[in-house]
């Protein structure tokens, strides 16, 4: 029997499931759960008839290249298109600058890859997205976590966290952020913080990665376009990278994002690429293109937007309908996600396998965390899930609260007092 | 002006571009030049029409998962169906070892990821694929050169290699080899040597990685079916670590490729990968299966290794009919590529501009060498280009190698009598 350890490289030694992804497994074995838990689209959103018609379109035999290897950076009419879409938002494009990834992780990898040297430090948000704290893992880099405020980001925080690693001797190489609808909080970083933190990063010689993947799926009651405004924008020094995706606005299942970073970076990135996966699939490429060249992305937001947040009001009174649970959260002003806090004594991670017996599965907090913290938090999905499911979901999972509560006065009929219920 | 070297990784400032990538871009800026440079499949042969109908059934709006996320390791389906292909090429299959990957350049660097730290040697052959190289290279593995008999790699040089390394006190991982048809040289490893190869891995504690693309690409007049058993059909103590692809055998377009490694090291590619894209393109691994299913993939097969020998024919014929420009080969029995040797003082890397201003463009054989050498040969692809293209193409070689002839004779007259032209 081989013993395979004498085989890995110290970054897979330490290489660890993705909680979420972990999540899918039981989903996918388990076809009767109401699923809080991955990030993902709603499908009958999808612009199905547009899909068809230009996938047969584009496969009708006088495409020859539709199907074949493409350019690293990507099929360079949707590059002009991503240019444009970058102005929208503020930024001024430039082709050198941008590339078309396989998805927004890809982007975080290769990031992490051309970035970070074992023992770097990279700071995040607390909590912050699962996957790119995978990705800066898997090159050994240390993280950092910086506590959240109502609106983003502790910056006197971020300055002492900041202080400490270079007075330790470590490198900081750069900040991961997630201004538009955080995942998993679902907070609005405030335009003022975002001026302050490029200022900071200035004086701190670092870089910033901008991870913008919700940023369309505003809610109209709650936020517009002009709180959105990526800190890129305002970026006159080439400080930070930006990440932005299709995933959320037309379908993940064409796994097309992009990143725009500094020139000099950019080549970088590209090379990684190169040898990451030598292209991205040319004729998920070529779908999305034609989506934004027939105009039926543009069409999408504003129903995306509409839809998203119709959920996120489906979510919210089911909720309160369940005051006894004692749940509270920041309301999310767009995006994906609930972040809710569960009653000081209850652990989210133990919670977890009564809530799946009880038919609902959500990720509990503390995979969103650098430092063990979040295990009273949960992340609720509301994004995918139907009205009614939704609504039966919360149902559930206020069920298995009540239960918890239950077991534990039984087991500790003092706590009660001490508790308050 | 901000310095990014100051940011970059110590992996990132070893970065270069492929040299068969950045052929791509001088390819599609002259759309004039006949290409034997990337090895891309020939568009004429994709199955334009079944896709198509397979993409409309997809995408007709009641497969809501066909383009949402998917599991890292792949479509359930599809895994299984790669399991049947395993079987029909010798190998017991088993679940947990079988991964689906973005294109097998993604599964190469995987595995670099997985098992490569810094400083860890791999051992590949003389030449090799060059997007293995880069992918090797990209985790700072140091790579130790074999060079190749006309059976594939050269036993007795292998093993006094790795002998130095060991010696020199560097720990080494594995052999990387595509015994079929390989990429650059076209050769088939012999059986015989398949087997040996296996012995002396058990003997030295090293695994292998087999990486076989083009084994259905064989050709029917000099090849067959058990030409091509891969190694690890003989794998009895899990110690290779197998890849293959389905951008040979329907289109590149779609990234669908798979791994087929011992169940330890594939949770590792697993979860490297869940950081690395999350999932392989969902839309793209449903078409793929489709294929399977409704037997397009095999009512392929006969008809690539038909398309693609016949493109030997053609290109080898025309070669014939310049015997002066004394272009030698090995004579390829599948795949892609001819590996042609110029006369011997014709530098390969400088005759590149020439050929494009001819019209022509292949790529200089110093690309797949890790050891500087290869300057007198070029990598010529006959898979993509027409009949008449082929013929041209040579034609315009040939031309631009007699004009070579004729400068360096002007230059030096007395060379001409040294070395015989």
């Amino acid at each position: 029997m081989m013993n395979y350890d004498d085989f890995l490289s110290q970054a897979a030694a330490g290489m660890q499931e993705s909680a979420i992804r972990r999540m899918g497994t039981i989903l996918a074995q388990n076809r009767d759960l109401i699923s809080f838990a991955p990030g993902y689209p709603a499908p009958e959103t999808f612009p199905w008839a547009d899909f068809s018609e230009i996938a047969r379109e584009l496969l009708n035999g006088s495409h020859a290249s539709a199907l074949q290897y493409g350019a690293t950076r990507g099929f360079r009419p949707l590059l002009e298109m991503i240019a444009g879409i970058m102005e929208t938002r503020g930024v001024t494009p430039a082709m050198d600058r941008l590339m078309v990834t396989t998805g927004s992780q890809q982007g975080l990898d290769l990031v992490a890859r051309v970035l970070l040297d074992p023992g770097d430090v990279v700071l995040v948000e607390l909590p912050s997205y699962t996957g790119a704290i995978t990705a800066f893992r898997n090159v050994r880099a240390q993280m950092e976590g910086v506590p959240q405020e109502s609106d983003g980001i502790d910056l006197g925080a971020l300055d002492s966290i900041h202080a400490r690693a270079v007075e330790s001797g470590r490198r900081v190489r750069f900040l991961y952020v997630t201004p538009n609808f955080q995942n998993p909080t679902g907070l609005l970083m405030g335009l003022r913080k975002r001026q302050k933190l490029l200022e900071w990063a200035a004086s701190r010689h670092v870089l910033i990665v901008e991870d913008d993947p919700y940023r369309e799926l505003y809610f109209e009651d709650s936020a517009s376009e002009a709180d959105v405004r990526p800190m890129k924008a305002d970026d006159s020094d080439g400080r930070v990278i930006y990440l932005s995706s299709f995933s959320k606005t037309l379908a993940p299942g064409f796994r097309v994002a992009w990143i725009d970073a500094p020139a000099p970076i950019a080549v970088k990135l590209e090379m990684a690429k190169q040898a990451g996966d030598l292209c991205t699939g040319v004729f998920d490429q070529r779908v999305v293109h034609e989506c934004g060249r027939r105009g039926i992305l543009e069409r999408q937001l504003p129903i995306l937007r509409a839809h998203y947040g119709k959920k996120r009001d489906v979510m919210v009174e089911a909720f309160r309908r369940e005051p006894d649970i004692q749940l509270t959260w920041p309301d999310p002003r767009g995006g994906f996600f609930l972040w809710a806090t569960l009653p000081a004594a209850i652990d989210a991670d133990r919670l977890l396998d009564r809530a799946v017996r009880h038919g609902v599965v959500y990720v509990a907090g503390s995979a969103f965390f650098v430092n063990q913290h979040g295990g009273s938090q949960i992340r609720l999905s509301f994004s995918a899930p139907t009205h009614d499911h939704i609504r039966e979901g919360v149902r559930r999972l206020a069920e298995a609260i009540r239960e918890e509560f239950r077991e534990r006065e039984q087991a500790a009929p003092s706590a009660r007092a001490s508790t308050g219920f």
